[in-house]
């Protein structure tokens, strides 16, 4: 998706340690006109797909999640990742390890919105180690319903999340994927 | 809003300790249809009110403020409530206490996404004992920006946080106010 190569290469600061920060666009400021082009690409790529839910991961999956459903016309559900007193009735959970925080957390579902038999679509903002999204496969597999799809604003496309997805022949679908990226010089080399 | 408090009436669940979970279409599973209604209703309620950014905080806010801005075309900024190694530069923070969680913690703004003397609308889903929105005023107060607003989804009208921000002259424009609630027979008074 040119649009948000570009936009990644205007606004994205590069950090030591392999760090894209993006979140004065993406996962702190919210452009929501980029986020409307952007639920509007995964609803072309994923066209060809049933999707009766889309599934995301609190805190930054929820926004694109929520404007992507729009082209979906299908209902969002976000995994939160801590236990609440305000969930009860059976929960799905699995366990994940968060890069960014370095981490451990559960990562949880309310049952009751996931349904047997269903296509759910996984979107979320980053994928990296693919801890998140193996984490909602996970949950997806508990509830006996199926991953539609995987669908990422941007993969990390030097560590090894996307290829361990595909190679588990789950459909991933990266609207940019950064093959390589430089501090030093902030530059970013882009999958073609 | 009517639409709203029906569907509040349908699907809220009141729990023992005046919990209302409202997860089925809100703070869990989105209703983003819904959500589009709500986005119009903030809009035609804060028409005469410059606005030039939207804030939330993570993590129920932010479906509803990306919905929301649809319909205000401004960005939108989502508070964090912990640090992470993703954000750097000049941050503002508030301490914040939750209801839901029992715990206090920082809510956390990057300076550099609320400018001095811009109107700034604060959306959220819930408003009980106020601390999640005085901490938001509190930050955008430190970035010598000005409140323009407090839309909120969901008031519980028998808690403090209302009366409190009132009364501090902020504008607080809740869509549903509810008043009373009983756990034994499932039966909700909203304010007129």
């Amino acid at each position: 998706m040119e649009l948000l190569k570009e936009r990644i290469r205007k606004d994205g600061v590069i950090k030591e340690g392999n760090v894209l920060k993006v979140d004065n666009f993406l996962n702190h400021q919210m452009d929501i006109e980029l986020f409307n082009e952007i639920g509007r690409e995964f609803k072309r790529r994923f066209a060809d797909v049933k999707v009766d839910r889309i599934l995301t991961i609190e805190a930054s999956g929820i926004g694109i999640a929520a404007i992507a459903a729009q082209y979906f016309h299908v209902p969002v559900v976000f995994a939160k990742k801590s236990q609440s007193i305000n969930l009860d009735g059976t929960m799905l959970s699995a366990p994940i390890e968060s890069f960014t925080h370095k981490r451990r957390y559960e990562v949880i579902v309310a049952s009751r919105f996931l349904n047997p038999g269903e296509n759910v679509l996984i979107l979320d903002d980053f994928l990296a180690n693919g801890c998140a999204a193996l984490g909602l496969c996970e949950i997806i597999e508990k509830a006996h319903a199926n991953v539609a799809g995987i669908g990422i604003v941007i993969e990390k496309g030097f560590q090894c999340g996307g290829k361990m997805l595909r190679e588990k022949g789950l459909r991933v679908e990266s609207l940019a994927i950064v093959d390589g990226m430089d501090a030093e010089t902030q530059t970013i080399r882009f999958r073609d």
